[in-house]
């Protein structure tokens, strides 16, 4: 992990920008912490470029809190190599969602696995290069983003022990066995109006969840109207279950 | 409205049961006030005595946040006269849920309806009441108790502004037709594992509220299992939306 660039935002919010091997991140944390911090690990649909205005807000919400907050690019995002066929089922998702035709799940697995296959590592790299810095400690939660990255991520890392998970995107039927062996506190968002996505398959994959504790928060506003009061929501879960 | 009881509960609530003709009810204030206060109608299921436990616990929050709160007794419960049709009607809904069969919508049409005729304008009466006292003033908020009379009550009752409403039962699907008329902000609980709670028909119902604003929060723990950060969550709501 090589940082590159280092900024003070204000309000006491530090923001560095790194590398791990090929992959940009972005790692924020208190300026001043008189002891090392719990981390939330910040997701979200691929193009750190394109959605910092909100992960930033985001994680100035987290560093107030007295979390750090850290995010990587997604593969296929950003600057990083785009794959042929992830754009394909990409295309093939939406042509079918805008011709209001029920989506295959074939098309599902081709756009998510691979995806899936290759982000999770990632996270779980940028996961140990992220708890090897003296500024960071455990426990960690793992916030939005892809939400099928986020089902399988939280299966297998057992470091992650509190998640919200934004249902905004399409997670192929064959994970949800993977779903029902999450067993974290879970705070699970939908978009009821999302018009990107397939509400019945949320509430689906909502029921599969294996947790003792998971909460569902749906509200209006299409894909990307998540309220305020959602988001704080969120926040509190957090300090809930990581404090 | 007669004052039959007064008793200061400590925290500075003042409890004060009342009789509204034959309905009995309790009023909750806070002991010494500067303005006059909102007030949040206390919802509940039927049977004053038994859900007591319960109502001052809802009642002692809403004081501490600066309402007032209040309730009455359903037509049908505690020591108000019995309908024979409507514990013919629950007996009916009981043996189809212990059957695990699907509940008729004709059983729940001769369970809810004749509540609901019943109830409205008796809420709306002791509303009258309530607000003509010095120590209360709008907005108003309604929350919890049986769905359906929520329903119809927000809907008729222009002055109630926000509403928590709890889909923990049955509502006849003739009613969809008033939930879309529903406008004012809505935050609905749903205790997803109610074991005597049909999930989708209560899905169904939020789907059809036609609010600009509406919420859905779902948890675990079965009917009687809120967990204390959903109630702290809907008061939050109330706070946000009468004040």
């Amino acid at each position: 992990m090589q940082f590159i660039s280092e900024q003070r935002l204000g309000d006491g919010v530090l923001e560095r920008e790194f590398t791990l091997g090929e992959i940009p991140g972005i790692l924020w944390t208190p300026e001043s912490a008189s002891a090392p911090t719990p981390l939330i690990l910040v997701g979200h649909p691929g193009g750190l470029h394109k959605m910092y205005p909100r992960l930033v807000g985001r994680a100035r919400h987290a560093v107030a809190e007295g979390f750090a907050a850290a995010t990587i690019e997604l593969p296929g995002s950003g600057d990083r190599p785009r794959s042929d066929t992830a754009e394909q089922a990409n295309a093939d998702l939406h042509r079918a969602i805008a011709a209001r035709k029920p989506v295959d799940d074939e098309i599902v697995e081709r756009l998510v696995l691979p995806l899936v296959e290759k982000a999770v590592p990632e996270w779980r790299a940028a996961l140990d290069a992220l708890l090897a810095l003296p500024e960071i400690d455990g426990p960690v939660g793992y916030s939005g983003g892809v939400i099928a990255i986020g089902t399988r991520l939280v299966v297998v890392e057992p470091r992650i022990s509190a998640a919200v998970l934004f249902a905004g995107s399409y997670v192929p039927r064959i994970m949800f066995e993977e779903a029902r062996q999450v067993t974290i506190p879970l705070h699970v968002l939908l978009q009821w109006d999302d018009e990107g996505n397939d509400r019945q398959l949320a509430l689906d994959l909502f029921d599969a969840f294996g947790s003792e504790e998971k909460t569902l928060h749906a509200n209006m506003g299409g894909h990307t109207g998540v309220p305020q009061f959602a988001g704080e929501a969120g926040n509190r879960f957090f300090a809930r279950h990581l404090k």
